[in-house]
């Protein structure tokens, strides 16, 4: 293994979800801020925005929607936004029409763009020995985090981070192994599941470990649960939230 | 500015586009996968796959696709995938049905989940001293790209990452004003747009400092030109291309 100070810390990577009582240093944020705007970006089209929620009222409505209470708590609350909405401006002042700016083509670009900028940022967060952990649990309710941060149309929040100083040392959660994950030249017609069982009985023991109120539980068990069982939801209002905001309208196909 | 090796990469990553001719070595590649390994993951449900693309014939055919001579070149090419197959996988074995997996909520998990891996990967290859661009153009023809990989339902390819010893050395490109892409509680309601022609000028002198061939061009012409303009292009498909996946199939809502 190749080892260097930014490699220790990509492999031991875990999510911080406690805390404590501080905030980053406007030098920390500008730092972060930085590393985001040079992030690679599709087509150089640059659509992705950064809101750090400091606003309490603000804090709390994200939290609720993300049902986890470390959710704009200690720390600091980023949230990355895929925006087309720039792009736009730019387009209207230019006298032009919005183009491709509705295409889902366009839209997933935005997504990369936002996405590849948070695993920059939390890399940056976790190279100053601060800790995060990123949150798709913001598009529990697309539509109403809309309302709260009050976003314009063509704009989309797709991830947030949660990050700050760590006050839990949580274990190294046990990935999948590679030999299920990484391949050469040819996707397997048949996966090698029989590692299946061994992966389960070192993700059963990695729960064992953790606090006693914590579940005890395998990886297959969780992927036959009500994570990937049929359900009414309201993540799966995403589709209309997104068309609401006059993003992918050509999905209708 | 916070300094460390880490942040210090971050800040001046650039896309490599020429690279030496050689391969990674086998340390080198299993560092990455184990970096890629150990990234954030979506509800722990691990949908990502990677395919490290050898055979020169699939370079080739990837290549094409991108219409950028360098994919498939010297160095190493990734091609990251969503992967919702593994887990439908486990799901079926346990005598289940495929739940949830054919939504768009499961879907973009699974990108957010990919594209995630793809830039840890890529710092922790700057972090080598190797370079590397991230290829979005993989999806110039999702459904040719598909069959050129024989990719099973419910995968999709998402990005690509073309590694290796850099054999360039270009300048660092200016990106847009933090005042214009980083806020604190409140979204914009006017942009302050006045920024612009000052960019301008800094992307007009960058391309002016490239070589002599390259176009000398504003970040505002460039939104105004046939990136976002309306035409007609094979990425448009790529709605199709997910439905003839499985994937996202509640989107006609």
């Amino acid at each position: 293994m190749i080892e260097n100070e930014t490699i220790k810390h990509q492999l031991n990577h875990r999510s911080i979800r406690q805390f404590k009582p501080a905030s980053l240093s406007t030098e920390q944020l500008t730092t972060l801020y930085e590393v985001a705007r040079q992030t690679s970006t599709s087509m150089f089209m640059q659509q992705m925005t950064i809101l750090h929620v400091t606003d309490e009222k603000k804090r709390a409505a994200v939290r609720e929607i993300c049902h986890q209470p470390y959710v704009g708590a200690n720390g600091d609350l980023l949230i990355f936004i895929a925006d087309l909405h720039r792009n736009q401006i730019i387009r209207q002042q230019a006298g032009n029409d919005d183009g491709r700016l509705h295409t889902t083509d366009i839209f997933l670009q935005a997504v990369e763009d936002t996405v590849l900028a948070t695993q920059n940022v939390l890399n940056a967060v976790e190279s100053m020995g601060l800790g995060g952990v990123v949150l798709g649990s913001i598009k529990n309710d697309s539509q109403k985090l809309i309302e709260v941060l009050d976003l314009p149309q063509i704009t989309f929040p797709i991830l947030g981070l949660q990050i700050g100083i760590p006050d839990q040392e949580p274990q190294l959660k046990p990935r999948l192994p590679l030999s299920l994950m990484a391949f050469e030249n040819d996707y397997p017609k048949t996966m090698p599941m029989n590692l299946m069982p061994d992966y389960d009985r070192v993700v059963n023991t990695y729960y064992d470990l953790r606090n006693a109120n914590q579940r005890v539980d395998t990886f297959t068990n969780q992927i036959n649960s009500d994570k990937l069982n049929q359900q009414v939801t309201k993540r799966d209002e995403i589709v209309a939230a997104l068309h609401q905001q006059g993003l992918a309208l050509d999905l209708n196909v």
